[in-house]
């Protein structure tokens, strides 16, 4: 195998922002609020995988989605029409990521739902979907104050996508592997990458669907569920 | 059409390096190198893409790689060993781009080529591409000093993605669609692609390619032929 010279060009320097988000996951757990973090890179299919998950759970629980984008507000409307749920746009103006402020932001800028009897204004819903903006570097730096990541990689990016991007499988405890329709054309080897993902996070768990037929998506939704009730009741 | 609440979370400030890419594009210019800064999301086929391109040019002219990535040199080792030519990586260090002055770092460290009579280091290259991070919002808000920005967009990515990621597609004055083969497997509208890019760019040129195949990239060598003599004698 040839050797190529390596140059470490420069250590990044990320602002400190944990202290804001344990903050706010410990408000979100005093409401009984859980808030998953969904991160991907561009075109993975964040926005249907949503929007079947939402569709199976929407009437289990109260849900509301902030959708996170650099300018265009073409996801959230999506959502909204195709779920009913409650759905806002964040526009991060240029920036690459969503940190904790930017994240109580948004929740704080989420309506009310339709039913009157309910006050205030996130602790209406029993889960919130920041879907971030696509990218599999910046967002995996900065802890949002969510409960849990997930991210989705889809087949055409590749298995080897966990040795490219460490942190973000390494912050990740559900990998959503979609577009499994389009495993015959591309050179994906699910196995291998099961592997790249568990030397990234032992622990996560991994489910393939495909968001355009529906298949498989309601493991994804059977384990957002539980993720839900587990937190509300512990 | 349904609407939704937009909030402008933040406004960006992104350090302003415009200087240090002009004064890097002079030095460039003088020395007669050509560098290309090529774009894409994750997984989008750039190293394959560049294999295949520098194949087709390397008895034409000489030619170098810079490989940026987080932290692995897959790539590096990829294209040294599928095309011959120098190549290396340059680890960012957690950074989701590269800037002005990270690239001069990488090109200060590029080997002389084998040919002893060369002196100098980046200046025995007629052209120099850099691989920038799988990213498409960061690396687009930063002048890397190269002389032309390029991007590859993959058809499983979708053709909105002009829509979502504007900034990209109005910095690259070439736009290579990969992944042509899978086209029947995929709801992408090459023509509202076309449409959206040049809603962002009008000169943008805009090249379908299968680097997988190999069809068509003679196109996209062409290009970079042509710029890489005209920036050498004009």
């Amino acid at each position: 195998m040839d050797s190529v010279k390596i140059i470490e060009i420069k250590k990044s320097v990320f602002e400190d922002n944990d202290r804001a988000a344990e903050a706010l996951r410990g408000e979100l757990k005093r409401k009984g609020v859980y808030l998953l973090n969904l991160m991907s890179a561009p075109g993975s299919g964040k926005t249907t995988t949503l929007i079947q998950t939402i569709n199976l759970l929407k009437d289990k629980i109260r849900i509301a989605v902030m959708e996170a984008d650099i300018d265009s507000d073409v996801d959230a409307i999506k959502i909204k029409a195709a779920t009913g749920v409650d759905s806002i746009q964040l526009h991060t103006g240029g920036m690459c990521h969503l940190d904790a402020e930017m994240t109580a932001q948004g929740l704080a800028g989420l309506k009310p739902t339709s039913d009157s009897s309910l006050k205030g204004r996130e602790d209406n819903y029993d889960l919130i979907i920041l879907e971030n903006v696509g990218n599999l570097v910046c967002p995996a730096e900065f802890d949002t104050g969510a409960v849990k990541n997930a991210m989705i990689l889809s087949v055409p990016e590749g298995h080897d996508k966990p040795l490219k991007y460490p942190l973000m499988f390494s912050v990740c405890d559900m990998v959503v592997i979609n577009k499994m329709d389009v495993m015959p054309y591309f050179d994906f080897d699910l196995e291998k990458c099961n592997e790249y993902i568990h030397m990234r996070n032992p622990k996560a768990q991994v489910i393939p669907i495909c968001a355009k037929t529906g298949e498989n998506v309601e493991a994804f939704a059977n384990w957002l569920l539980d993720e839900v009730r587990q937190w509300q009741n512990s």
